[in-house]
């Protein structure tokens, strides 16, 4: 092994690279990065919008000299346009626009994913200039900059209402911008259930936020110098115009090099891997989002996530030298603030386990996040899934203010959830407890005794009645 | 099963108590509390003092009313004198000085423990009058309140530096009392390493505590209207004195009722149970601080915390209902809030590891507890212990300002601690990431990394030695 390539600057590209040079000094790495910005933070996008993070080169995770006094080559402003297997060389778009053939020993492929236009008419003929702006890229975090600057928008719609949707809704509400935000489900954050979802559409309510939801949005178009959304809400009609629109629908997995390649889409269309990031290409490997995702409870699926990418990214590095790592799987945790509150969930909610076979029991609950005795105790709002069958943790999901520690209390879930515990057994943690951070049951363990409660109470029900 | 006792009005007893009345309603269940206040927060008596919890009355997780509403009974101001073991009856001394035998199907003994005097000379004859207190009851509470309120300290000396000292430390000082902190060992918190006792050195320093480690208290003895300690520092012999003293060295279990029954002593010399908290005697349970505890880690051993006391108690009181239920043991998680410092373990320390037979590995490392360009990002100090002969994870130590998260990231480590992970299987841990509350692989996971590469770092020393 002399020469490992990875393409995309991102978070799998890099973090593969990084795990190369960590392992094995001795070996050659490149990055060929589309753009000039090789891995910036593309989650924190939105605080760049809000006015927390300045200036915009802050949100690297590492400069570009940083990597490269890892000992790594940077190829920048380079598009990877074609892989020859056989040949074992990646054929690359220079800043010069020739073209260029790098050899390789192994190749990590990490180009990530696209912003999805989810079937809305217009998306695709509509850019930056027209007012439509996607939140993918340091180029499009430019592009958006400059249309704040330089035209002051006074109004916003942003379509979507998933993790980046509500970060730019805070955002640009921040920066005195009135949003309206279309969501097509019953509820915001449609990742957890609705009764969760509502509490973060009220915070977004709270704060000025126009959240229509059960809004299906069918086309935009120009409407002199600004946008109209058009659509359906609840059947009927319905239009809203404002300066600036924002589509954060979603994402598809960018497989073009891949595909041509010859490699097998699965999940989602991304790109099929074993557990060691292995395409089945000789040498080359897949990670991040634009890869299939290993679920510990769901088997193969597509769940594009920062966290994953990384991770995926290790594993890919170390094996292009040789190594058998396995990524050990995904259990879906996720988090995020919206203003003033932190909702987070991990594994699978009800209708996601009994699709998976499993047969599933959801029970909500409210605990204080510490001792309501000392002063700032708010209560934590948790829903727990679990099988009734085997009594195995399968999800969970929270939702508290800011300063709660919901983000850290979804990992201990989360952990469990790697660890295959029971229900029962969160009660037999050993979490902390000091009166100003927790109680001598968490919240977290409050929830799962809860949930306990009622499969007695179900079973109790269940006896009296055949009884 | 027709009537259980439990004895004590603390966590252990009353948590037996919750549980038998939530699992069979029809179960008589009698406590048997030897002052007013069943069921009062003793973790919660240093932010009393603090003046952050007020009345009193709101330390008590739940009020008599709220106890007597699940339908138990509590006898208070009862004194348990003796257990008539084949009889089945505890005697009991009540109110009025008459004894009472009350018969019960089961017992569950949750009498505690009491304050060490550590050998320290005078403690024993000393008492709140004359300026000398302890923290281990309501009654404690009130003669301290007492002295504060009437005699108007100026100056305290607080003989130790674990959890409440360091506790009633800030309280005091946040009252406006000079704090002299008398501490034995070479760093304050000995439950942590020195290197992160001395990050609390440095919080109690910042806040005006006279901090004196190395510092070992021979006697106590009344001056005037003042208390002057006498002992050695460094070997030299020192003398302090202020117009209040308070003892927080430690505690020892308050086994007198259990012993004078039959009942066998082991580690710390706390009454032995198996893992259903069965003390051997027929119908005769133990739980909480007079109680050996089940560590999963270290086997038998005397770990007296609330949390424990609370499962023990859950577990008493399933069994003496002829439930099955096992303590799953302890972990050894610890967190304590000094001022604006959060500092947590779990698990071992490297001395305990290689005293239990483990190979230990100790490492330091230091992450941010979020995305450094998001506003507010402070760094948290690890230190993580794992056994380089199985890679196993034996225990985690971190210390953080208040706001980092410490308390929920040490239950990370604590979960995994009781699944058993190894090191490198938290770094496959899907914990949660958003800019403003982690980052993509969490301080938690980058602590394990930094002790993954040292071991590595330290094979190829061994390997490059031998070669």
């Amino acid at each position: 092994m002399t020469h490992l390539i990875a393409v995309g600057g991102s978070d799998a590209g890099v973090s593969a690279a990084l795990r190369a040079r960590e392992l094995d000094p001795s070996v050659d790495v490149t990055v060929v990065v589309a753009d000039r910005y090789p891995n910036f933070s593309i989650c924190g996008i939105p605080y760049y919008f809000s006015g927390e993070v300045r200036p915009w080169q802050s949100l690297a995770h590492r400069t570009a000299a940083d990597l490269e006094a890892t000992g790594m080559a940077l190829r920048l402003d380079t598009w990877a346009t074609d892989i020859d297997v056989a040949g074992q060389k990646l054929i690359v778009r220079r800043p010069d626009g020739a073209s260029e053939a790098l050899p390789y020993d192994a190749l990590v492929v990490g180009t990530g994913a696209l912003p999805s236009h989810a079937g809305i008419a217009g998306l695709a003929a509509l850019g930056p200039d027209d007012g439509l702006h996607v939140i993918h890229s340091m180029g499009d975090t430019f592009a958006l900059d400059r249309h704040l600057e330089e035209r002051d928008p006074k109004t916003a719609i942003i379509i979507g209402a998933g993790y980046v949707g509500l970060e730019m809704a805070e955002a640009l509400t921040a920066r005195g911008i009135r949003v309206t935000q279309l969501q097509r489900g019953p509820e915001v954050l449609s990742t957890l259930d609705p009764e969760l979802g509502a509490l973060v559409h009220g915070e977004l309510d709270a704060h000025g936020v126009d959240v229509v939801v059960n809004s299906t949005v069918t086309n935009v178009e120009k409407t002199d110098a600004r946008l109209t959304v058009h659509g359906t809400h609840g059947g009927t009609p319905f239009s809203r115009t404002a300066d600036l629109v924002l589509a954060v629908v979603g994402v598809r997995p960018n497989t073009e090099l891949l595909e041509r390649a010859g490699a097998t889409l699965g999940a989602g269309h991304a790109v099929v891997v074993d557990e060691g990031m292995r395409t089945g290409l000789p040498h080359i490997y897949s990670a991040g989002d634009g890869t299939i995702t290993h679920h510990r409870l769901l088997g193969l699926t597509y769940l594009p996530l920062g966290t994953t990418a990384h991770k995926q990214g290790r594993v890919a590095g170390e094996n292009a030298l040789g190594g058998d790592a396995k990524f050990a799987g995904s259990v879906g945790t996720q988090v995020v603030k919206v203003f003033d509150l932190v909702a987070a969930r991990t594994g699978l909610r009800d209708h996601e386990a009994a699709a998976s076979g499993f047969a599933p029991l959801t029970t909500a609950a409210a605990a204080d996040d510490h001792k309501r005795y000392y002063p700032g105790a708010h209560p934590i709002d948790f829903r727990i899934t679990g099988d009734t069958r085997t009594g195995r943790l399968l999800g969970a999901q929270l939702v508290g203010k800011l300063g709660t520690e919901v983000a850290k209390r979804v990992d201990t879930y989360a952990t469990a959830l790697y660890a295959g515990l029971t229900v029962e057994q969160i009660s037999e943690l050993d979490l902390s407890y000091t009166p100003p951070l927790g109680s001598p049951w968490d919240a977290v363990q409050a929830a799962t005794q809860a949930w306990s409660l009622a499969v007695r109470d179900a079973e109790v029900g269940v006896r009296a009645h055949r009884g």
